[in-house]
């Protein structure tokens, strides 16, 4: 029984790493944005790292910053969605509501970053892209206490 | 063998995932708490966050980069320890010994973030409940590795 | 089928979990790292971690700053790691490229630490070893998408 809830046979299963695989490439690339900032604003973190001795370290560069902010958030929001939603893939919830699920925290978390640090807009668009993950996570994980209380 | 390992009819698997649930809604409350600090102090990271526009960005309010600091603490602790002791469930551990570490981490990070970021309690309150997840962690991954050596 | 892929008898799997716990072993070391840093320079983030009353926190020392960049730089890489290396033991990939990326990583990540964190050493070395990881974990995901699609 659980053995199969743990097979790409296993829509849900394979839904699920496939939109958290999607993310994890999301997330990869923060590093290189973060770098382009860096290289672009010549603002980096270590002396070892800056091209020119006429440079200094730099921690206040806003577009840095900025990106760093939002890979930290993915840090706080995508990492345990990623626990939660094993979890509650072998809970064997209901088909529509986890594959839906799956793909609404990772479309939302797309959207987070590009509101966040790839073209910044108004509030709340931010908010409500970081609220989905985090409802639909609280969700699994209250499913998944309830399973196994 | 090891499809049972990964059941919940498995206690030890059903106690981690269990308290790993637990501790991922406990992480998933950093965030709400970092905003109720943000908009009591009125202290915002983005310019698109300020509620008013003769409010500047601020970065050093002591009450949100208190629970920053927890809630980072979180990332360095309890994220590992989901790994850790899912590896820990695969080497077919002692059941009262599992299932005891489950629950100290739990609590103890639990406790964590309440004298760190809720009452901050003086010393060694903080230094005790942060090393017993990580020497819990240490544990069990020095386990996992002479299984798997 | 699947069963077996989640097995230590089965040699990729061992060898994931063999180096992911060596890892997370390495990423716990940090906080001692940290610690014995800002105890060795007085530099602490917290009153209540004052051990005088005359000092008083302290958020740019650089030897405590560098090594909390190089284990945040950790959460960004190995946590990813430690999902994209699972899902992909999952599509069967040949044995010897998985457990050589296995192997490359988590050589490259402890030699991230060291040029880092310990030894300070020009650059390429770091960005090396970063990128090691990086494109390991970019290109494992690849292949579960392309097995998930």
């Amino acid at each position: 029984m659980d053995v199969d809830l743990l097979s790409f046979e296993n829509p849900i299963f394979k839904s699920y790493v496939f939109w958290s695989a999607v993310l994890i490439i999301k997330m990869l690339l923060m590093a290189p944005l973060t770098g382009f900032h860096r290289f672009r604003t010549q603002s980096f973190a270590n002396p070892e790292d800056l091209p020119s001795k006429k440079l200094k370290v730099k921690f206040d560069e806003p577009s840095v910053e900025r990106v760093r902010r939002a890979h930290r958030n993915d840090l706080e929001s995508i990492l345990p969605f990623f626990v939660a939603a094993f979890f509650y893939v072998l809970t064997g919830p209901n088909e529509f509501i986890a594959i839906n699920l799956f793909r609404a925290v990772a479309v939302s978390r797309i959207l987070h970053t590009f509101v966040y640090a790839i073209v910044p807009l108004p509030q709340p668009s931010r908010a409500l892209a970081f609220f989905t993950c985090l409802l639909a996570t609280l969700y699994m994980s209250i499913i998944v206490i309830l399973k196994t209380l």
